[in-house]
């Protein structure tokens, strides 16, 4: 009975999620709100507090369970995925300005003092630096063609998808995300479609 | 009469700054109210909201102040600051956090539909990714060593700076803001200094 109640709930929770995101991508960060999202998955708001107490901790969950699936499900190990994967991320992130802007907006809060979302994001940042030092390691050895070594590198890759990612936000007529972030690949000395030489294509 | 008022009222709006910009220091963006601000100044709530009609009205006069001083004053013209300011400015801003932390709040803040400093930070960016252009043009040419021509490389440099000041803010410890500015500026393939050939060193 226990395990009964609790599978559902986490079905639950799953069907708030894909909702919450549904939201996200049709109204962006702002029109996001609990009720919105309460209302598309058929509860109440009371109802809806239960699984997640505040906005914030419902757009982490949300965020949590992209990383998720952007990663291929594998965050813990470096062998789940490849560098390749970081360009085809981000032109898809282009096609999804709703969550990217969830994002952008929360990771602007999170800096702020006590931000309830600030452990999510500062552990985040940790653990990607972590696995891109990894990846790029497991690619390259201990210097990439560029000049950097995979330490140096990571922080570098993910400061550029986050700050393309401001300026596209702002400006998606004057700032092509997807290749600039090429331009960057290039920079560290990446061969185009690095990793798929024993892949699929 | 009509132009003391005027010069009085500038320098009054100029005193709002300095405050607001101190208070900034202090206390971070949460802190930084406009109660606080006008108690700095001497003025009551109210006598602030005559120059400043909102918290972010005051903060966005705040950060374009800074971003005049910054460049020098000059960023009407590419000949008022050179590609070393950058790596100056990146070591600069890791020791006020206040005022990068209230920067890169607000930044987040404004990729949300109709935030109030939408319009200045997307003309601030345009006008930035511009101006870099031309330093880069005017050191380097139509291409710079490490292979961008100056508007690919412009934005690049932009995303770096915002994403590493993210990273930085959420983990001072582990994130060296300038030695990673660095990483990037020897992947653009400038040499150490460049800009300063001419200049006092």
């Amino acid at each position: 009975m226990a395990r009964t109640r609790s599978a559902r709930s986490e079905e639950r929770r799953a069907d708030i999620l894909r909702a919450a995101l549904e939201v996200i991508a049709e109204r962006g960060y702002r029109g996001a709100s609990l009720g919105a999202v309460a209302e598309r998955v058929g509860l109440t708001q009371q109802g809806l507090l239960h699984y997640f107490p505040t906005k914030e901790a419902l757009l982490v969950a949300v965020l949590e369970e992209r990383d998720q699936w952007d990663t291929g499900g594998r965050r813990s190990s470096a062998d789940g995925w490849r560098l390749e994967l970081l360009a085809s991320l981000v032109e898809y992130n282009a096609m999804r300005p709703g969550i990217v802007q969830t994002f952008s907006a929360l990771l602007g809060e999170s800096v702020t003092d006590e931000h309830p979302a600030r452990p999510f994001f500062t552990r985040r940042y940790a653990q990607v630096r972590e696995e891109m030092t990894d990846v790029l390691r497991a690619e390259f050895g201990d210097r990439l063609p560029g000049g950097l070594t995979p330490e140096h590198a990571a922080p570098l890759l993910v400061a550029v998808m986050d700050g393309l990612q401001f300026q596209w936000l702002l400006d998606p007529e004057s700032v092509d995300m997807a290749a600039s972030f090429q331009d960057f690949v290039a920079l560290l000395g990446i061969p185009d479609g690095a990793g798929a030489a024993d892949g699929a294509s």
